[in-house]
């Protein structure tokens, strides 16, 4: 009875359709394995988000796309309170 | 004040307009019946979800309607963990 | 199979378990009666959230309690942009 | 750390690009100086609902827009439970 | 830099802080398999909800739970529109 | 009308009621300066996540703090797809 919510970038980064179906048999697998859920009434929805409205570092992904295309210096340290 | 999220399948059986107004009212009524909220103040989002983005049973809802309209056997029982 | 979340303020205003049953039978009901949409299948999350963590008109609902509990004037127009 | 997800009215009503951008920086600076959040971690969604998928006061974002561009009478009190 | 939600029964049916650390392991796994997702930026956020707040089928998981554990029959087909 | 859902790790790192205060008051603040929406009925959710049920990197953010009190190496680049 799991519900899960998958949220990716979409647009040119957007995930096939049979990848899509291969990460929803994914996560019904691994709550199926882990906690023993049924798979019958696991439900997992995915979002594609675009870039330009994700955020990430104060910055959209569109931006930071191209600042990586461009070689631009990339922050060091992922780590956060 | 209360918030709800209502997500179902969109493209070909997505809510017409007539039919999201209906639950949007439908919903607010109800939790002004039994919690006592302020319609005014009660918000209604509505996701309507791509057929290849929403999973049951470990495969897409695509696959499941194509395996529906072909007569193939469906799941014996929803109980679930 | 359509998912629904509920929000509503939790602690002294937390609905009563029979209020919540209430409200997942009676949403369930809607989109079957508006949508066709099977019961079995439709899954209804309601979450409680302290008032200390819900905010409307850039103030907690706490303190929002506390004014109009001391009869202080509430704010006139909920329209918005 | 932090994950923060904001959704607001799209279609005629949408954000520009840049407004975007003005959010996801806006939201990320405001948890880094009140909780010490760090920058280079922290998540923004932003979501934007059709007008006809978004409720208030029982009635579509679009239905209020109509009766406002009328001149209707607006709901007087947002204060609610 | 993917967003996972997952929501589990909580309470009795809580998973075990080992479990929890499985399906973050697993999910995160999967995110970098299918799609090539970069694991150091995949947030995965997993809610406990109290059986008295998940309905399926119109009830709450409580009182699908005492049924069940009763004896009593479930409902046969979990196929939905 | 602009709803928004803030979740930050909650326990040992949870906000203080001011600062919950601070982030509702900031945010709304943000969408009536750079949208122009009204603050009246903009809405904000925080979410307080324990830190065994947050997941970054594969790991749960408290075995992520063991490391890191323990000197433990952090990754080094916070870049993903």
């Amino acid at each position: 009875m799991p519900y899960v919510n998958i949220k990716v970038t979409g647009g040119a980064e957007a995930p096939t359709t049979a990848q899509k179906a291969e990460l929803i048999q994914g996560v019904t697998d691994l709550l199926a394995r882990v906690l023993g859920k049924n798979p019958a009434t696991t439900v997992v929805i995915i979002d594609e988000v675009p870039m330009d409205n994700w955020g990430i570092g104060g910055a959209t992904v569109t931006s930071r796309r191209q600042q990586s295309g461009a070689g631009a210096a990339r922050p060091a340290d992922p780590e956060s309170r």
